[in-house]
């Protein structure tokens, strides 16, 4: 675990990825394949739509603290589908290599026209999803564990 | 219909279009005309704030299956006025030429504090909306009825 | 105030910054910052995501009209914490000088998978936010009080 701070840093977005995802793909390794495949190593959603199934994702209990605990984070698993109405989030590399670290937001719409949403763990496209990455040029930033939050977050090196 | 498949490409997001919407103006036929004055084929939304009222959205009902059913559609029709805290999506081609084929989610406050939403069918600004648009170069990817989905879907000819 | 009227621009996000802020930052003030120490008089939010506390924000009442009154004005305030599920926003120029009017809208989650936000008055870092704010050149907008709204709008000078 490393003591974080936090940082600005000036980058580029010069290039992005323009991509359909199709029935039963895994959104995460989808992404780790796009990241591979184009040579992406810092990659930001600019924009995603769509609608996904079986979802997994987390929230944070009210009146939590630092750092949170297992019990402190609810999760929720979902077969939907639902509408993918926000995707937010990025990739970085991980101080120790191996898998990019992605980090992911969603919001799902319901059928009673009610939204939920959270941290994503799991998700897998239903009919379609339309995503564009930016490939994040000029960072120098990693995922590194924090001693502070207990969880991957970023740092400047 | 044709058979579609998963694809990924490079592209560019090297200009993009800011524009204030008034009220009353209706939010696809503003995206519309931006597209067609601006010579914007492809566009993608990359920021969106501000408030909409009359709006119509979609979402699926649960346990469907693909090709969605118009009864597993459900579709909601609201007064509002609402914030509009995010609105996602992008607009493309269509084979047949015509129009752009908009796609856009959008996700609504209410005034409880709730949020509500879904794949957007028709909306009015309120008071004002925020817009900035990315034009998407080095794409040749078209919006064309797919097999699967029997929806307009994105296939890289 | 002004009459104010639709516009399109033509513009640039040639240049990105990458930040992570920190438990108890507050976010209006970490914004700022960005926007004078790298010299950004326009920024919009392309990707935002982590988790927040002590969230103020407000919504439109339903069936409001504009102007909106203060009483149609719902505001909530909540400890939270919460995931930063959508952090949508601009900042840009007051017309009067000072500092530059920020205009964010945030979609929160819940510990039960709900989903509330609205237009954000204040938010406090929970256990990080991390932020891609584009810096948009080539504008010449500014922000000034609107005739009909009552409210600071953007106008092309």
């Amino acid at each position: 675990m490393a003591v974080h701070g936090p940082f600005i840093e000036e980058a580029n977005i010069n290039r992005v990825v323009l991509s359909r995802f199709m029935p039963d793909e895994d959104l995460f390794e989808s992404l780790k394949k796009i990241a591979k495949d184009h040579g992406i190593e810092r990659g930001v959603i600019l924009s995603a739509i769509g609608s996904v199934k079986n979802v997994v994702f987390v929230n944070v209990r009210s009146h939590a603290g630092l750092p949170v605990k297992k019990e402190d984070m609810m999760e929720a698993e979902q077969p939907g589908p639902f509408e993918l109405l926000s995707l937010e989030g990025n990739f970085f590399p991980s101080q120790e290599g191996g898998e990019p670290v992605i980090h992911l937001h969603a919001i799902l719409g319901t059928s009673s026209g009610s939204v939920s949403g959270g941290h994503l763990l799991k998700a897998t496209v239903f009919a379609t999803v339309e995503i564009i990455l930016g490939s994040l040029t000029g960072s120098s930033v990693y995922k590194v564990k924090s001693d502070v939050t207990r969880r991957m977050e970023l740092l400047k090196k």
